[in-house]
């Protein structure tokens, strides 16, 4: 169990409106991006909530990529849904709608195959049920979390309680500014590495993202992509590449092995982009992968 | 004279403030700092103007890293002057005045010794003026040209004819996007290769910068800095250790060279934000260049 990912987050119906088309109550959800991308190196479990209108296909989807959904409940009511719109630039999503639904009532609870993970991954949900479910697990060996500008604002608190006990923490550039009201991004991760995490990622978008392990800081640059069709779940993508192959490494504490993750997150991330929802993830084969990855990786190395 | 580099750009005096402090008519200009980051690679001649107040140490300064200032010439009047303000964030600067001064006359006339150097690099000025220049060149083996918004507006017809001539374009996002009407960065490289170009470089400032050199598309981060001083001149800097890179080197024409030059400007740039003017960068050793550049190099290398 040592190599099992648990992640806790949301599954979702995702309505998105970009430059390239729209979806309707599409795939969606930190939890469901997070798995399709971190099943390419090692078993994951989904702990969540869906309505009775979640579709079977999507089921099929996830079941098909090894993604355990034994926690995934179904409870009465429909399903997460959210929807919005993204401009040219892609950098901020305008909310249309959020119907929490079901979600409302999360409040998971792991079973004991869920709790003796090794690795958990802590999707961006309220802080005080990324602490409880934290609380349920067996001694991980690897602990991280993500978040946003909502709980940084209404629940400061029991966010800074969470992040006091996770290894890894990756956040977005501004919240990273928001929750140490520092604007150099060193300054900031310096502040953020205090409260508890050994490492932090600043996640930049289309400018890639910037790991701090210790007295490490580590910058890479987005896979550079000519047709963005869809950003959603690019960041949680980005973590499962990332994650996945922490969990797959014997050690995560090593720069070596965490540069590679870094790198494997740049490069589900720049796939997932590239197709509305999960339609580019869900089809992606490890040939692909590997191919980009050595694009990547080669296209950084200054000879 | 083939390693010679040709910089025709401005000579000014600026003042900048910043939430760092403030100068008051320090030296500036894209001639200046272009060259004192090329100085460290190749021999670099300033074509450029200053009025009679332009102060002696600072041509010392500049004559200290082996600048030639034949080409500078003195004219009755004043300097150039600059003065803006930054934010917080460093991304825009506010112009609170512009004294174009005796630059307003400036209409560079290149002597026998300047027209043989091999590499020549047109920083931002009128296109017809750049223009001029490369007309009064003979055969140099590497062009490359700089430019900015207000030319875009301006002068388009002018700078697309430049563009057309020179080897090497080397362009802000905001500017390569208002150039093209084109949002995506590789499919805006794609067009202004389709007007001459053999490379195209777009700096994005604390997001790296992106080289476009036939199929092939590399990124590059920053090297973070943990305290920005003052951005202005961090492009030309840029520019001067990419151009002074690849005037050193046997053969511009190389994917590998290019990066290594894209990496030394990356890191010259890096330097130059961290003072007011030219403070940090005047009295830059190789030896403090070689160890950034094997530091930057190496974190970019996913072993």
């Amino acid at each position: 169990m040592k190599k099992n990912i648990l992640v806790v987050g949301s599954v979702a119906l995702d309505s998105v409106e970009t430059i390239h088309g729209r979806t309707n109550k599409s795939l969606g959800g930190s939890a469901v991006h997070f798995s399709l991308s971190a099943s390419h190196f090692a078993p994951v479990r989904i702990v969540g909530v869906v309505g009775r209108d979640f579709p079977k296909p999507f089921r099929t989807l996830l079941k098909r990529r090894n993604i355990d959904l034994e926690g995934m409940q179904i409870m009465p009511g429909k399903t997460f849904h959210w929807k919005g719109r993204y401009d040219r630039d892609f950098k901020n999503a305008t909310t249309i709608a959020t119907q929490l639904n079901v979600f409302e009532q999360f409040k998971p609870k792991l079973s004991g195959v869920h709790s003796k993970c090794g690795v958990l991954f802590l999707a961006n949900i309220d802080p005080d049920l990324q602490w409880d479910v934290l609380k349920q697990m067996d001694r991980p060996r690897l602990v991280a979390c993500d978040t946003m500008n909502y709980w940084i604002s209404l629940k400061n608190a029991s966010l800074k309680r969470l992040l006091s006990k996770v290894n890894l923490f990756f956040v977005n550039e501004e919240e990273a500014r928001q929750l140490t009201k520092e604007y150099n991004l060193i300054t900031a991760a310096k502040k953020l590495m205090r409260i508890g995490p050994q490492a932090v990622v600043i996640k930049r978008g289309d400018s890639g993202s910037i790991l701090f392990y210790g007295k490490e800081v580590l910058a890479m640059p987005a896979h550079p992509v000519e047709k963005v069709v869809d950003p959603t779940g690019a960041g949680d993508t980005f973590a499962g590449g990332f994650m996945g192959y922490l969990a797959a490494a014997p050690d995560w504490r090593n720069c070596a092995t965490l540069k590679r993750a870094m790198a494997y997150g740049t490069v589900l991330s720049s796939f997932s982009v590239e197709n509305f929802s999960v339609r580019r993830t869900e089809k992606l084969s490890n040939p692909e992968i590997a191919l980009r990855y050595l694009d990547y990786t080669r296209s950084l190395a200054v000879s």
